[in-house]
Formats: structure tokens, C-alpha cells, sequence
């Protein structure tokens, strides 16, 4: 088999064996193949697209060039949940111990954040001591100990993913069905979970822009998921707005912190319900949705889900007080105040443009190595629809690094748009594939 | 400016302006842009294809990669020929004389064999002797002195087209007619010249199976030589059957001078003597092309075209002797003829399966550092429609490497077709385009 063969036949729309895949990704992951080789097949991926069988092939393969985690010694169906990724999505938080506070095992393996969408890991780094670099002996002693665990990888997951996604990065290729959905599939059936629940986003601030793709991104996800095994559902939500009223690190531990004690509601609590409720199902801790949706609302009434996520930054050696003593996680010095310039209705919070302006606070990385601070964000202070008078505070930036604020704040005040009328009312979850 | 962007536009089939093509030319040539964005580049216009704009810009930037060569102070206009390659194609040895007979000045860069086609380097170098490779000084000494040269390259021409070529061969990008275009004329154009003939080949043996790809290849070829300011003119010319009757270095030579001295005739001569005649035409040695023909015509029968290569073969230092005594030559020193195993027509004899008989032997390259056998080739003894008697000679094998003898005799036999009826004719010059 050579690669040469391989190149002229997705070139020429010839679909690739099982074979040719395997010859591919394990060459490449074992520096046999070069670079320049496997720029030209995903370029031809890309412009070719996959079948179905040849996805399938290319998640198994990147699956395996890695660690696969095992529990099957423990009982039930272990299930977890992956996000294309939002400005303030921080559903994570609140629903691995909702789940896991139902008795269902969440092995959750998180990333940190990188442009103006944020990292689950960071987040938990805003919790004094919590440690998110577990060995497998500690992921593993968490896990059954608390039915959850909040970690990176432990040893080296889908390696052969993570170098084709720094090439698609660098030659214009990331954005391909085919290859989105063999990433994020083979790095989260490593995880060794049975059913996967999936929030496809759609929207000014998401990856997807357009519903169409996010369809499509959506059944494919779904299709391969289940042709390898596992059960599968998505979920297409908006990602115009940001995700609840927090953005930025601490912030968010506090903002999912006020959902678990079912102190706040809105577009967070319900999304991040919904997605606990059809992991339940998958699960099959609770027979169907409506079921499901009792339970979930039952273990955040009775303070089970709160209860979880303090039992976890405790086995995970932080200090659960933080969690309602804010001031002893990372805080910030500064504030400033994005005030309404005219009285309206909210007609937009481009999620983008909060994002960016809290990134550029240091809540988030421009680039890979970039140091953040944990303390740096944005809260709004309103949600699109909602009316507003002219001086009204929209939201407000915090903040240390003061060089960076006059930026941070056009940026933050340039995201809102206050008009006569608002726009036409959406639904946050579109659309439930299963 | 940044490559990642030019990637983006390509794979979505956004045009390029010329600053975009300079800057991946020139970046990737000078090692600034990695072979993996260069790779997936290629991948894309592969696929998407260019615009004439595109093409035009990329022949233009790969030909100012390296040295251009400049002979305006020599009178007229200078002109040469470009095949796609064939077998037995060694019409360059044959027109590049008839032109310089008329006093057209024919500065020839040529190349050597790989595969089953042959190199005009590698047959000149079968004349005891005979230097290609001549520094600027001496290329310009003997193409002052006799109206042509015959040499590999003296400086770099274009470098950037040549590192291109290397990533297009282990990327199965080669068959791309906007990459093949520019790569030809960014070549040839380096030259110095103000006309160029192209032979375009299709056939069998040809890189250009099919009409329709052949017309799409030299219809882009006029159209971007044209638009560089070069006077260009294409022939579409067929390539199922070997070209003359000698394939192998001293062989072919030894028909070339046969042609140069009126003996023989047949498609060889055919096509030399139409090529020769276009090239007077576009240099204005002639004014039209009867008038060209007539003028090949008598530059054959009067012996000027043969005392021009020899003239040639003294400049650069062969023996001219050799050229009528082919003792002085590499000769084989073994023979083996193939013989017909039916009485009937010669209904095929498949260009490439003799090429390879003949590169198998050592005439041509298997890989580009391998050495070459000058002696071995095959002699036709027939071509496609003649009529041919049980246990009559089809061809004979000229070898010295007895390990090799079965090999290429069994491939040199199954190249040969004897049915009860010939094929249905056909042009050996298809279609001229300009």
C-alpha cells in the first residue's frame, strides 16, 4: 500500500477502504507518512468529503492510535457530554453532577480554552487547589468514588488526532464535516463511554453559523457515533448570545454554582437540564425524557447536584468553601461599567464580541501558551429582549490589567445593539437528533 | 499577507490576484512556506482549478523565480519546440538543425529521460563526446556560432517549478492542467524565447490518454503563452504507437540522421518536418506555412539541416564521424528479435509497453539517479497496418544486460497486436491550435 495510491483515489473521489485508513492515520501518526502527504489528503478530504464507512474507519483509527479507557468493571452505562464549543457555556459544570448525583458514571475528560470560547479545566482552576492533572490511578479513584471526575487526559488520547488537527489548523482545513466529526468523536469514545450526548451550537458565536451546517454536523455526529456503537444524541442550540450572564473563569464557577442551587434559571439552567436529562436517558437511569427532566429538577430541589460538585472539587483536592465564599477564588481589582446609550430593547449580544472582549482581559488565550487570568470577564446585566433605559448598566468587565481595558471595553461595548423593537423570539434548543 | 488566507480562498474557489500567487511562489521557493501548506495548495487547485488570471500569474512568478535568459541582441526571433513526451520521440534532434539551417536561432534547454520516455540529453550523450552541459559562456558561444544549442540548463530555471514538480509527484497532484501549464511555460519561457511550438501527445503512450484532455491541455497552453507575449502554436499529435521505428539513445540518433538526410520517411519525418515548419512560421523565417514546408523541404534535400547537426555536434565537442559511422557509438553487443506468431495485420503496437521494454534494458530510468545503458533499445521492424507473414521479425531488442533479456523481450512481444484487420486509420496530427 502507498500513500501515493491513497492521495489519487480521494483525489478522484474513489472511496478508501478500511484499509487505506488505517494505512494512513498510523503512518502518519508514526512520522511515516509526511506532512506535506497528509496536507494534500486532508485538503482532498475536504473538497472530496468522506462516506460514511470511511468516517467511521478514520474515528476507530484515530480511537485506537491512542489509550481507550475501560470500565467496564463498573456497573450501569457511562456517559458524558461534548460541546462544539460557546462564549459562556459552562453546562458542564451543572450537569456532571446532576448525572453523576443520579448515580450514573461521568468519566468527563475536558480542554482549556483557546480563543473566545473558554476551557472546562480552566474554569476548575479557579477553584484553589483543584486539580485537574490526574494520574489514572486518581482519575480512576475519583471516578468511583464520586461517579464523576473533571480532568485532562491522563495518558495520551486519539495522538493521532491531535497532530492532524494541528496540520487542519495550519493549511485551511478545519472546517470539514468529515474531519470535525472523526476528532471529536475519537477523542471522546476514548473516554470508554457508552452513550455521548452532544450540543451541536448554531449561531453568531458558534463554530456553525448556519443551521444547515450544523444539521448536517449534528446527523453525522450521530450517524458515526452509533455505527460505532455507542449511543448518540445531539442536540442543535443557539449560540448567538452568550450562554447564561457569566463569562470568564471564576465567573463561571459562581454562575454554575447559583444553577446547582437552583438559585437562577433562564437559558443556562435550562439548557444545561436538558442535556443532564437526555444523558439520563442514554444512561438509562430514568425511562424517557419527561422522566428524566423530574429527576433532574428533583437532585438540583433537594441539593444532591450541589452536594456532587462540592464532593467532587473535594476529591479533587479543592476547597469546596470557594464555592460560596467567592473571594477566596481568584477575584478581580477592577470593574468597569458598559452603560445603555439609548433606551430599546436588546436586540443582540454578539456572543463573538463578549467573548473577544473577555479574552482580551485574560480571561482567555489568543494563543496556545498564552497565561490567563482566571479572575478577568464579563457579567451582562440583561439578556436579548429584554427592555432597557438609556443609562442602564448592559454589563460589566472585570478586570486587573488595566492596559488592556480600554480595548477589552469598546470591544464588550460594541457587542450590544439596542434598538425599537427586539428581535423575533427564537428557541434555544432547536432541534434533538437522535 | 498570509498563507493560511490563500489556502482559504483556493478551497473555496475564490480567485487569487497576482500579489497572492507571488507571495506563494516566491514563499515556498525560498523555504518560507512549508511543503505541507504548499501541499495542501496544490491539492486545492488540483480539484477547484484556476482561473487564465491565476494561471497566468503562477507561469509568470515561477519563470522570475530563476535565471531568464536574454537574446535580444541576437537578430530575429527566436524560437523552440516543447513535447509532452512520447516514445520514440526524438524530433527535437531533427527539427532544432532544420530551423537553424534556415537561420533562426533555436536556444534549446532540454531534459533527460525517467520512465518509459526517453531525454534529449541522455541520446545527444550517445554521440562520443558531445557536452550538455555547458556553462553560460559556451551556451551562448555555440548558439551564437551555429543557430542552436542543445544543453541542460546552465543556471537555475525556474527554481521555484522545479520544487513545485518534486511535492506535485509524491502528492498525486501532477495530472492538473493549470499546474502542468504553468510548470511547461514558466520552463520554456525562461529560455528567452518569442515563439514556442508544443507538441501536445495523446494516446496510449501519452500522459494525455484522452482527446478531450489533450485539447483542454493545449488550448490553456496557448492561451497563457499567448498572454504572456510569446507567439505560440499547439499540435495535438497521436502517441498510441511508438514515433519512428528506434527507441534507445544511439538508436535514436541513428534515425534521427537518417531523417536529416532524407533516407527515411514515415511519421517520424512527418511530424519533425510539420513541427520544424511551424516554428519558421512563428519566427517568420517563412511567411506561411507552405512556403515553411518547402523551405524544410530543401534545407533536407540540399544537406544543409544534416551539416547544421553536424556543425552542432562539433561546437559542443562530439565526433561527428559517429553520426555516419555508428561503430563509434555505444553499440549492443546482443540482440534478440521478436517474431510474429500469426500471419496478419499489425493492429497495436502499445507505445509504453515498448518504452518500458526499452527502460527495463537500460535505455531509460526506473528511478532519476539510475544509471543508463546508451546501447539498448528496441528497432521496430513494422509499424501499426502493415501486413505482416507467421514467424516474420516485429522488432528487435538491443541490450547488453543478459539478467534482463527476458524480462524486457516478454514486455517488448505483448506490446505487439497481429489481427485479421488493422485498425481504422488515423492523423497522426490531430488538430493544430493557436
Amino acid at each position: 500500500m502507498r500513500m501515493y495510491d491513497i492521495l489519487r483515489s480521494k483525489r478522484d473521489r474513489v472511496a478508501l477502504s478500511p484499509e487505506e485508513i488505517r494505512f494512513f492515520v498510523q503512518g502518519y501518526a508514526k512520522g511515516e507518512i509526511p506532512d506535506y502527504q497528509a496536507a494534500a489528503f486532508i485538503m482532498a478530504v475536504f473538497l472530496n468529503g468522506m462516506t460514511g464507512e470511511e468516517m467511521l474507519a478514520m474515528t476507530n483509527e484515530m480511537l485506537h492510535s491512542g489509550e481507550v479507557l475501560d470500565w467496564s468493571d463498573l456497573p450501569g452505562l457511562k456517559v458524558d457530554k461534548h460541546s462544539t464549543g460557546g462564549v459562556g457555556d459552562k453546562t458542564s459544570l451543572i450537569l456532571a453532577p446532576i448525572v453523576a448525583a443520579a448515580g450514573v458514571y461521568v468519566p468527563m475528560i475536558s480542554g482549556r480554552g483557546l480563543g473566545h470560547t473558554g476551557g472546562t479545566l480552566d474554569k476548575l482552576e479557579s477553584i484553589p487547589g483543584f486539580n485537574v492533572r490526574l494520574d489514572a490511578r486518581q482519575f480512576r479513584d475519583v471516578l468511583t468514588s464520586t461517579h464523576m471526575v473533571l480532568a485532562g487526559q491522563t495518558g495520551e488520547i486519539a495522538p493521532a488526532d491531535k497532530k492532524l488537527y494541528a496540520l487542519r489548523d495550519v493549511t485551511a482545513t478545519v472546517e470539514s464535516i468529515p474531519l470535525i466529526a472523526s476528532s471529536i468523536l475519537s477523542k471522546k469514545l476514548a473516554e470508554g463511554i457508552d452513550g455521548l450526548v452532544l450540543d451541536v451550537k448554531v449561531g453568531t458565536g458558534a463554530f456553525m453559523k448556519k443551521q444547515a451546517d450544523a444539521q448536517a454536523l449534528a446527523d453525522t455526529l450521530v450517524m458515526i457515533g452509533t455505527r460505532a456503537g455507542k449511543r448518540v444524541v445531539a442536540l442543535i442550540t443557539e449560540m448567538n448570545q452568550p450562554l447564561g450572564t457569566h463569562v470568564g473563569n471564576t465567573l463561571e464557577v459562581v454562575e454554575s454554582v447559583s444553577v446547582l442551587k437552583g438559585e437562577v434559571g433562564g437559558d443556562l439552567a435550562e439548557l444545561s437540564f436538558e442535556l443532564a436529562a437526555q444523558m439520563l436517558v442514554l444512561s438509562e437511569a430514568a425511562q424517557d425524557l419527561a422522566t428524566a427532566k423530574q429527576k433532574v429538577k428533583e437532585l438540583i430541589e433537594n441539593g444532591a447536584a450541589f452536594k456532587k460538585f462540592q464532593d467532587v472539587v473535594v476529591a479533587q483536592g479543592g476547597d469546596p468553601v470557594a464555592l460560596e465564599e467567592i473571594s477566596r477564588m481568584p477575584t478581580a481589582n477592577k470593574t468597569k461599567v458598559v452603560n445603555a446609550e439609548r433606551s430599546g430593547i436588546i436586540q443582540q449580544i454578539d456572543a463573538e464580541g463578549v467573548g473577544v472582549a473577555a479574552m482580551i482581559m485574560g480571561a482567555g488565550r489568543a494563543t496556545v501558551d498564552a497565561e490567563i487570568d482566571h479572575a478577568a470577564g464579563v457579567v451582562l446585566h440583561c439578556k436579548v429582549g429584554d427592555p432597557v433605559d438609556k443609562g442602564a448598566s448592559l454589563a460589566t468587565l472585570y478586570y486587573n490589567d488595566e492596559s488592556k481595558q480600554a480595548e477589552g471595553l469598546a470591544r464588550l461595548k460594541a457587542a450590544f445593539v439596542v434598538a425599537d423593537h427586539g428581535p423575533a423570539p427564537t428557541n434555544l434548543i432547536h432541534k434533538v437528533i437522535s
